[in-house]
């Protein structure tokens, strides 16, 4: 099987629990998963360390990069930039190492546009009430918050029809398990495997010539 | 998840071990797996059963089955045709069992064309030296007909970048686990999950108008 990486985008509604999935899986397979940092443009909140959470950059270094087309994906959003950079992410693959992108569906369609090889999952709760009794079990929002991020949320799954995998949300560990089946099963796909299928081939055509068939 | 079966084609050098594989997998998983048997015009071998090995057919009778759009796909190969019949197949779909086809990559790819469902898996053995031992290990066949098979295994795997997945046969319980997971996660793909996705937005459209938002 192919050695380089896979390139993973994660999204989902927010209080799909995409944020602990994805923890629990560099937690239990940390040699295999990498997951990108995002840079922006916007502060460090409290407790948030340059290179962690974010990258964080200037304007004139995030326009920089634009230039250079140094970024998977970037986007503007409440006057800040928030992007990929495209070096970690190139590196991290080339080790061989599974890297993890979590990124909303906009980002996700234009990384998958440029690299068709890229496995997109969306989390979902097991159902809309799961959902509302997750952001309101958060405790961390007022009500008007969550009905906010509710009535948004139909809004933000625009697109996700051009996901690959639907990931149903409703126990974390079969749920951490199957995103690493799908993912280290990604590496057996035709496509990333044309090195092997080829050699083969070859070893094949040479037996015939030599058996003069 | 989605309840409907996953439609399924196994192919594969010869010697590959393919036939192994779906052996197993139909006697660890009974329940979820069903084996498509195709339809023949050709004489019954010493031992082949009507309906276990193949549905033997006269050949009034599967030209009725081509008149009538019963089959998902057909051939014809040495005076005789060779055909899957689409009822079966259909019913245990159905009924959500997995339907596993053993067949070549040209019936393989028509399905597929029809079916773009349809999951498509090659088998293959961990090398050519690999291949040729195993061939040889068989001891079923002379020399000359391994040269043959060998030498044809070329010709034979002309189409099969169009597959989904490579199947490395190196060690078969391995194996079986990776078909297994492959097949049982197809059920997440985004594609066979629209229902539960329409019916979530309903909810959340529903939400939204009594939030008046």
């Amino acid at each position: 099987m192919n050695k380089t990486g896979v390139l993973t985008v994660v999204s989902g509604f927010s209080g799909s629990g995409k944020g602990t999935i994805m923890k629990e899986l560099l937690k239990k397979y940390p040699e295999q998963y990498a997951l990108s940092i995002s840079a922006t443009t916007r502060s460090p909140r409290p407790g948030e360390i340059d290179g962690r959470e974010y990258f964080f950059r200037t304007d004139e270094q995030f326009e920089q990069l634009i230039a250079e087309d140094g970024l998977l994906e970037y986007a503007r959003y409440c006057d800040h930039y928030y992007g990929t950079p495209k070096d970690y992410v190139k590196e991290q693959l080339a080790k061989g190492k599974d890297v993890i992108l979590e990124i909303e569906i906009q980002g996700a369609l234009k990384i998958k546009q440029k690299y068709p090889d890229t496995v997109l999952l969306f989390v979902t709760p097991p159902s809309f009430e799961a959902l509302k009794d997750r952001l309101i079990g958060r405790g961390t929002e007022t009500l008007e918050v969550i009905c906010d991020r509710l009535c948004r949320a139909c809004e933000e799954s625009k697109g996700c029809e051009a996901y690959d995998y639907l990931i149903i949300n409703d126990h974390l560990d079969d749920c951490v398990k199957q995103v690493h089946e799908i993912l280290q099963n990604e590496h057996a796909r035709m496509s990333r495997n044309d090195e092997f299928l080829n050699k083969f081939r070859v070893e094949l055509e040479a037996y015939r010539k030599e058996n003069n068939k």
